[in-house]
């Protein structure tokens, strides 16, 4: 007999359908992803800038080959140890849109330069002092780029000088090669009003590209210039001087940005079951907080007509009752769309990839908790 | 050469010191744990109720079994993939306090019960005579507890005549073995007041237990009657008629528990590290919302002094700095209490075992992201 505990078993076959799904259960709309993939990759076809979509979003290396299969010059990340998982899956092209600090890391980073193309964020002179150190001692050369405030305050040096500074000293510093700039306009990526996003946008861009011109006045390559995300996409992406865009929401969409008024169609969902109805006016769906999230606010619950999902606690959501359009009963399917594909994709170790109702394939989510 | 992409480089040595652990890194300390754990366990030693504590906060077989190794009758979880990884770690007396109630899932629950001590909680006629159905089919048996809404308003028949009335079916259906009754007193278990908190738990187990009461009168044995978290441990727990407490919280504790003063020990801890410092009021640290929950509030920065966590970004938090107090500079730790223990811990794969500020052992999370 099979074993009973063997873990497959929780891959249903294909051509299950939907609604037999164990759940809770993220699913993928393949042809809604599809969609998002082709529009995007079409945008950025003849352009002079091009895209590097970002993991985070996603975190599954199927979907970051169908990026790459589609024109994508590589792939942002945020994270070292998502970088490995992209290496690990043969995508030899990563830029880790962020700072590595830890020493164990910076080692990790500098033996890695050995098998692929690497390319990570510094703002801060001994940081990059260490990862030239090390590069150097394994031999190897570390690809950087210098992330510069563009109005995020956040991470990152500030614009001109400062910028500048940090250049020469990359130029200079054995390991290290000086790729270019990174900036996120992220202050503005969900700012509803199209002209105004706009406007940001291009203080945020002017601030880049001028500091690019900037290095390159003194005889510094700048090779790399990358901003952007979803809500920007076609702004950021018509900027002259930016080289590649990191957007990566535009795969999946979700309730925020929906809000944006994008032509990207909302391919994932929250699959959940109707537990308990004891009140006609309330009934507990299977979906709390470990498979939803609500830093964007509450998910959207979208099927069946009648329902709300009003508040999540730790393993059960609370849904209210419209009792003249619903009747909900134990057992029934109710989908969700997430406030925050991100944070919620973060919480699943796998995608049930979904076409015309049915499973078509189940796809790991290598990424999630990748986050050291 | 050894393989760079190995994922076991993650898994730093023994002896390790806290302070160079890749981060973020969800931290255990070792000593702090087992002084929570014999705590508990200490304080139901030589009651008639027993301990059956609940997996949904650590997720973690090693410390399910030691939770066993100090005489706890089984183990309460919240799904059953929870339980399945429960059972692949040899724990075998296991209660699922929630519905299951997918078709797929009742019978893989009917095939589990040939094999182990599977408990389920039932709340609907309807899925008890499936869940009956399916385990007479099976040729195996599935004990039920019935749930009672204790004054929760989640879950969960009504005390008195509705639970009765759901008891009776259970205590004549081939396939089931009506064990008893289940309800927790959540709505009261963060009430600050003692006094307060110890009046409701008297007014919600004196429902669960006159119910039990009842049910016996018709002659049908009522076994198990569950209930109380760590909030109520000492109340519920000193409760005639209540047999076994589901208390989870405990072993780790967190900010919101902590409000109670309560004598366990904060064990669980988040190391992050600060990744950007670009003006003297604020740095970067490498720990966001993908490491850290704020469903309970902002969780609290407690070392070094003068640092406050202020914001979580996706992959960011955003921190404070009392200048007079603190000069962070890139690479330094910080180490931070989680609001909630168990969203917390569901973002994360492995435990850092720390004991004297090194690492002595890391430990699976085997039950994150079981949530089916």
């Amino acid at each position: 007999m099979i074993n009973p505990l063997h873990d497959n078993l929780y891959y249903p076959s294909t051509g299950t359908p939907k609604h037999r799904l164990p759940t809770p259960a993220l699913l993928i709309d393949l042809p809604l992803l599809e969609f998002n993939l082709s529009l995007m990759s079409g945008y950025f076809l003849n352009k002079s800038v091009k895209l590097r979509p970002h993991f985070k979003t996603h975190k599954c290396p199927i979907i970051a080959r169908k990026q790459m299969e589609r024109g994508a010059i590589g792939i942002t990340c945020a994270k070292l140890s998502e970088a490995e998982v992209l290496m690990n899956a043969g995508i030899s092209n990563v830029l880790i849109a962020n700072q590595v600090v830890d020493p164990a890391k910076i080692s990790r980073l500098a033996t890695l330069a050995g098998f692929c193309n690497i390319i990570v964020a510094v703002d801060d002179l001994d940081n990059l002092l260490k990862i030239g150190e090390a590069a150097h001692k394994a031999g190897n050369t570390i690809q950087v780029v210098i992330e510069v405030d563009v109005g995020l305050q956040r991470s990152g040096v500030q614009p001109g000088k400062p910028a500048l500074s940090l250049a020469k000293e990359a130029s200079k510093l054995k390991g290290i090669y000086f790729s270019g700039l990174l900036g996120y306009e992220g202050f503005t990526m969900f700012e509803v009003d199209r002209g105004k996003r706009h406007q940001n946008v291009q203080h945020a861009m002017n601030a880049l590209v001028s500091t690019a011109e900037l290095i390159r006045q003194e005889g510094i390559p700048v090779e790399i210039v990358s901003a952007g995300g979803t809500g920007t996409y076609d702004m950021t992406g018509e900027f002259s001087g930016i080289t590649e865009l990191e957007a990566g929401s535009y795969v999946f969409m979700d309730t925020k940005y929906n809000q944006l008024g994008l032509d990207f169609k909302q391919a994932l969902s929250l699959l959940g079951t109707v537990v308990s109805v004891q009140r006609p006016e309330r009934c507990i769906i299977d979906a709390g907080m470990k498979v939803l999230t609500t830093d964007n606010g509450m998910p959207y619950l979208i099927k069946p007509d009648g329902l709300k999902l009003e508040r999540l606690n730790e393993e059960h959501g609370i849904v209210g009752v419209n009792t003249e359009k619903a009747y909900p009963e134990v057992g029934m399917c109710v989908e969700i769309i997430p406030s925050h594909a991100c944070t919620t994709v973060n919480l699943h170790d796998r995608y049930y990839i979904i076409q015309d109702d049915q499973l078509v394939d189940v796809w790991e989510i290598s990424g999630r908790g990748k986050s050291q």
